[in-house]
């Protein structure tokens, strides 16, 4: 198997992170990642669901939606037939990546939601979501810290997310459409900085994985999840924001 | 009333047209209307809905949406509690200004969707809907020429729309959200390349426009239509395409 | 063109405005424009929605509903599919028409609903709607007046409304079924006592109109609804209520 | 108990049933029963639900609705929030009853559906739609004999309902609201004009009735329906029509 | 005609009624009625509906639903479509029944919700979820009385309910699902443990049932429902509860 | 941590699996997993869904629901608030593991349907519907291969599922509901009867796993898995089934 641009069973393909994309959130980033082009918001909202009240903690969530012409072929508007399973198996996945870098107390009274839509689909958008939605909220947390609602970051750990897969019978980091297309078996990956899995998400439609292969996959998503983080510190720190 | 950045009253705000900005669709376009920006892709379908099956020609329509985060308060998700009368008024316009410019007897069998997504809201979403779509559907019917689906393109004229409204006793072209937020009154134009009125839609929830004020209203939407037709043009004759 | 019962250009239809039609309703109209008959009903409620509370003034809003056979060929129920988008086009309209003539200032704390519901149709629903509600909502707050809710009927002007199109070449007043399905063009307008134009809302789905045709539009119904704010008074004045 | 206007205990309110009321109907009535009117249209369609094809017959059936203000109080109107319990037991209601006196061999390939929308109600508007359903139900049925779809009408009796209940202990027929409101029973009796059964519903939510009341109950409700069908003879004898 | 098992006509399935089969609910039983299998559970909620509050009395409501497979042919799920007709028709006629034997101003302020869900269908659903749902409501208060929610336990009566019909002339006990698709007419009976009707629903779409056919009608019923409240007492009374 | 019943860190609570509870179903079982109770049927459709038609193969899908009542609190009915995202993951998930392990070519044209609804609940809900569902697939598919649908059984492998967690810092096998609302972190696994990994799921909203912890809880997976396919394969060799 030859991949595009003769990429490395081990290489990313490239990805830009674009901080602060929005006039009118607390937070926001566009990232390209290879032809996937998800654009990332944080709302910070002072209430917190009706189930939650009197908890002691705050609450982050995450809604995902993808345009009707991101795709090959047309989808129809999910406004117009509701969100379907993808969607809500979706968007759950992003709310539990993202909740766990955070410190739910520190926020209490309050809700981040991060919208993440999809403008341009080529294979990993929930990944990208989980990736360019960190970048959302932090810029939404520093933000509200610069404001005087708290202290100190209340974010715990960075976050990134990516996919592996088997095609052709060798381990692949982050497919594109195409593979994952042709892939025996696919695995998404969540880990902070420390290597730590937040949330493993593997699936074998057509055939299985060992143990072995699946170890293989997880040393390939640490690697691509590093470098990963590695952007994302370097576009928070280097203050590309323009707040 | 000082207008921002000392706007004269008659004048646009900046317009950018970027087209073939999508990988997958037939035509598209992202319209860059001062602070407000829509992703307008074109689908070509080989179909039509079913209630004109055998009527001798194709359809054109529209849809229309908002990102959650789109506007200064994050709206709750059309895919979550259905299209708003709102939405459904703005595409139903869309669909009857693009619409009027197609020559439907030539696509007899097909049907051009134009999907308009609001990436970020400032006033005159739907104006720029239509005019950037506009773009997407002109770049579809192009390619699908250039594939020999015809021979002529089945574009009767160019079509381009605005707004114009009544702020401090004065009649603007073009409002801002701010502006919007502030006129007695305020109409949306759409209008051809030759002059002629395709839709006209105009509200005073706060007070009457006279027969006269209307006629300045639609003098100046005259003015800035002939604007946005000149750039659509440049756009389309000087090969900035992609394809 | 001949019109039916050799109509001249600018007449009217018949028009009768039979009040107090409904046991419950607080204000409520039978309006009977030719063969389209609607039954409208003014319904005060001590409440705001949620959105407008706090905010120094009531609201005035409708909503709008077709029998399943007010039409040649039986519509299906909206009670089973939803609302549609011209029913939420067409009740925004009703609703912004019918908001600007009373002041809102005085009903703070109260919500009037006007119900306008299609018995039969043939043409100018929308129009008939909106001419009718506006006799429901004056009889429910003349009532509420008697009731000592206020000490000055919070009606501003009167308000009717009526459509005029280009058939055959020739603008027309009030357009019939018929007349409406072959109009190259076709606009509704919504204007007071004193000439002040409320909304207009025009649509040339097979061609354009010149702006001179417009003017010409807009003299029609100026005349039109001149005839219909007549007609209103007569029946407001002269008694024929019967609580 | 006195009833209102004195009326006797087994005797019915004042009834209207008013033919041919809609323009466009195959059939149509407008019952007036009291205060409840119910404006009833049959609508004949040349095919049958999916389910009952090939099956020799022919169907009939019902759909029911309320203005919002129909009512003392206004309902939420059933296109903005689906239609209700309620409405569903009666609309299956209506349909199991006129469906029992057409012969459904006769129709076979057509369905006819009768709508039957409460415009104002005080009591019994699933009798009153019963009863003037059928009469549209007849008209339409006769229509289309006329136009040879048919030789012999394939109507198999006469259908009418009313509802009987116990009201301070004593067994009365024709419940208006404020009697509904206050019965300890009531029950719905649909017969045809031979005296048998088509449907009984009986509820006592405020306590029982005893075989022997029921017995009562059906007693008046046959001489009830006796009447009723006088009427609709009547009116269906003697040429009304204005086709 | 010969009943399955040779069944006189005048007897019921056997029926066996399994309480507290439920680890979570207040109440619950699993009813066998021939091969009609019914899970109920009673749910008590410290609250009542919106509209209730303050009317001095509490609440007692019925859902009902089927598994997809409980039937020959598998049914789509309601959770995929929504709750059809029929369900809300059968869990009205289930609250309705179950709301009449208990005393609600003793349990002002808690409403109790009766679940029931059929494993299994062989005809006669409605009147096993009264029959069973009974239990599990007994259940329920009972236990809420040995918490001291009350002192003197708030049913005011036994119920139950059957089916009967007209099968081949004949009038019989308790259809099953291959009876009741044959029958003529078929009505349901709910009754309390004094013979006092409760609620009936009867109907005739293959014929009419005279007053002398529906009184042998009901004369089987008050057998069968007589032997259904001894079980009922049967199962109460001998402490087979496991709590 | 001392589980319930003193259960070792990787034994299984009793699983017990009842083949054939279902009268009407191809396949059916019933599995009770300590206090968690799935009824499973498989349903065989001579029909694939549209977007599958000549694709020369079938298709294997799911659908699962939970009892209102078969949770500590009641759960709102989805017939009545629509399917939601929990259910829709947990069925996606369901019909992935399931159609894993069929020869979908060698059942060209068809679908068979896995209905899973929990009537009661203890954690593991999910694994017990797939652990079930093999059961009631298999007995469809072997029941089809009677009645000479196919000459060889399309079963490529056995499948069942498990969750492990780590629980107070130890890994565990086999949540049940207090465990799991206790863990760190939890992962669901499916394997076939060669270890072959089907899909993984783990999440940590309490923190996270490193891959060292992954790899125990992968090995207590193996091990669970092994233990219940073996109670499969006794089940389903000994000839329990009643057809």
């Amino acid at each position: 198997m030859t991949r595009t641009n003769n990429r490395a069973a081990d290489a990313l393909r490239p990805v830009e992170l674009i901080p602060n994309v929005n006039k009118w959130a607390e937070g926001s980033c566009l990232i390209k990642w290879g032809d996937t082009h998800v654009v990332c918001t944080a709302t910070i909202e002072e209430k917190v669901p009706t189930w939650l009240k009197g908890a002691g903690h705050g609450w982050v969530t995450a809604e995902y939606g993808m345009l009707p012409r991101s795709t090959a072929n047309r989808m129809d508007r999910e406004a117009k037939k509701g969100q379907q399973g993808r969607t809500q198996e979706i968007q759950r996945l992003i709310g539990r990546a993202l909740r766990g870098c955070v410190d739910l107390r520190a926020i209490d009274g309050m809700t981040v939601k991060i919208d993440c839509d999809v403008i341009q689909a080529d294979g990993g958008t929930r990944t990208a979501s989980v990736t360019g939605g960190f970048i959302a909220l932090y810029l939404a947390l520093s933000k509200a810290m610069k404001q005087k609602k708290w202290e100190k970051l209340p974010v715990r750990d960075f976050v990134a997310a990516v996919s592996c897969g088997i095609v052709d019978k060798e381990p692949v980091l982050d497919l594109d459409y195409q593979e994952d297309s042709h892939a025996m078996t696919d695995s998404n990956f969540v880990m902070n900085a420390h290597g730590g899995i937040i949330e493993v998400q593997g699936t074998a439609e057509r055939g299985t994985f060992s143990p072995e292969e699946y170890t293989k996959l997880l040393a390939l998503a640490q690697k691509g999840i590093g470098e990963l983080i590695q952007k994302q510190r370097a576009v928070l720190m280097t203050g590309t924001g323009n707040e």
